[in-house]
């Protein structure tokens, strides 16, 4: 399997997934503005891929200083971090990143080597963990998943959105594996479409058998029958709520109405118990995304537009999160939180 | 106001609504033939504008008839209903239609000529009767319609899906006519973009404030507060469910679920009470629609694609239904259909 992001002597290596399917081109990423550039442009998109990205990112500021002192050094760091800070607000596996690494800068003693070095053994190691994390996941979800089960998913949850494997599509990788026959519908999610581009394009690679529909077919199919389980993954797990791409909330009150299970697969470096839905800043986008599909215009010139790039799903639609380290319903999960 | 399809001199004048709103194209129609490719290939779409197409289509038939005998005429007059009839199977307005005009033939006494003039006098009316009862439903409708209400609304139930002046579309023109300041919001409505191309394009064009939105972002700005009441059109409304465009369901189970009032505006004539929900053949249609954005290709190559043209929304989910001939809850229609 390929590795979604590359980190090789001072240079990361990923996969522009603003133009796939049609053409897949790596593209290389020398300092960390162009890491935040390709963050705001969605060339790197999804939460734990955006965690991995972002550490690498400080790593290729560190790795690349010229600082003579600790305090230039960290100046400079900090620098970085504020900037990848500023790309996108509601993935919390950015901030998680950035914590992580100016914490690890913080802690290490001697020179600006050994810094330097730190930083960027760090930065490999959260990409590795990240591997890890969604196998595990995988494995843990995959005992939900039984034979023949039909799982909708939502936007793209996949090894795209990850260093590989994924999560939502780690589950169904890891009950493929276990030669369980199950088949996929994937939402084409627009407006940037990652269902139909990345989750169609990655689950043909591994011939797990992929339906396509849009967004609002996915009441029809779930009325229908056709679905045994939803799977989806998330940006940002509240005390109340999962934040996911928009149309998550959608699918989940549909899949409530029609009783299926609503499962979210997430690492735990996604959850964020500190705060509460209320909290949370939901992205706004170019209402350009909305008006036009590749060179495609497909509204009236001047047309007013909203275009919010997540939205919220309370806890009480959700039926278990799948973590690395295991299941929790979410009713467990609201009792964890009392206590 | 400018009427969506015009009868002139055994000519069919109509938009063409595929390339609304980047052109503004009118299509000559001499032949029922060429009615039914259009309405099959969605030129002519919009259940009230379906049924006043289909007559106009028979009367085209009817008017360039060579038959010399009222047996000939007949089998002439029945072969294009067929045609017809093969276009498209869910909304119920193309088979009242249908209906009608042979009624009318079958009826009417006297030659060819008389029975000419019968039909095209009924297709004729059939348009004029369309324009006085979505007025209707307007006037009726407006009533439910407060100051400063935000209505949600889904596919094209306006102007361009009827002769004109609209079903759904009529309330909210009948509102913002008696002075209430309202604001749309307007789904996109994949696969065919109605929302996006023709909602937005009708209500820009009478200055009502409209918000253009994905389909996935509906579930989002309701629970967010921002919508009042939610009014559709409908393609066929049988004992126990509403047939409409795919994602209606969707969009009736969110507005449930966030305790706005879901609406559908529609003329008598969509109305199948000799049905129920499982006698409804739902429309499959081309997997391009979904694939495709005009020359945009937006998913894999061989990509397997649902493509339900239509859903069905319970009536449970139905706050109340808009006709000529007034509002009636859901309620009253149980009651109604029980006695």
């Amino acid at each position: 399997m390929v590795r979604t992001i590359e980190w090789r002597d001072g240079v990361v290596y990923t996969i522009d997934q603003t133009v796939l399917p049609k053409k897949e081109v790596w593209i290389e990423l020398k300092t960390c503005e162009q890491v935040a550039q390709a963050l705001k442009e969605m060339k790197i998109r999804g939460a734990p891929l955006i965690g991995v990205a972002t550490a690498y990112g400080l790593a290729l500021t560190a790795y690349h200083s010229k600082a003579l002192n600790r305090k230039d050094f960290m100046c400079e760091l900090e620098f970085a971090a504020e900037t990848i800070r500023n790309t996108r607000p509601t993935a919390v596996n950015l901030f998680w990143a950035v914590d992580r690494i100016l914490k690890k800068a913080r802690e290490t003693r001697g020179g600006i080597d050994n810094l330097k070095k730190a930083i960027i053994t760090e930065a490999l190691r959260m990409a590795d963990e990240d591997v890890e994390v969604n196998r595990r996941i995988g494995k843990h979800g995959a005992t939900l998943i039984n034979d023949g089960d039909v799982i909708l998913t939502h936007c793209n949850a996949g090894s795209l959105a990850t260093v590989e494997y994924g999560t939502a599509l780690a589950v169904v990788r890891a009950a493929w594996e276990e030669g369980k026959r199950i088949k996929v519908f994937a939402d084409e999610t627009r407006p940037l479409l990652q269902g139909a581009r990345l989750t169609v394009f990655e689950l043909m690679r591994d011939n797990i058998p992929v339906t396509l529909i849009t967004d609002n077919m996915a009441g029809y199919v779930m009325s229908k029958g056709l679905i045994n389980k939803v799977i989806v993954g998330a940006d940002r797990i509240v005390r109340d709520a999962v934040i996911n791409k928009i149309g998550t909330y959608a699918v989940a009150v549909l899949a409530h109405e029609n009783n299926i299970p609503f499962y979210v697969a997430a690492p735990s470096s996604t959850f964020d118990f500190s705060k509460s839905a209320k909290d949370v800043v939901i992205e706004e986008r170019n209402p350009e995304e909305v008006t036009r599909i590749g060179t495609e215009t497909i509204a009236p010139e001047g047309v007013q537009v909203m275009n919010p790039a997540f939205d919220i799903t309370p806890m009480r639609y959700v039926t278990a999160v799948i973590r690395e380290d295991g299941i929790i319903t979410s009713k467990e999960l609201k009792e964890r939180l009392k206590g």
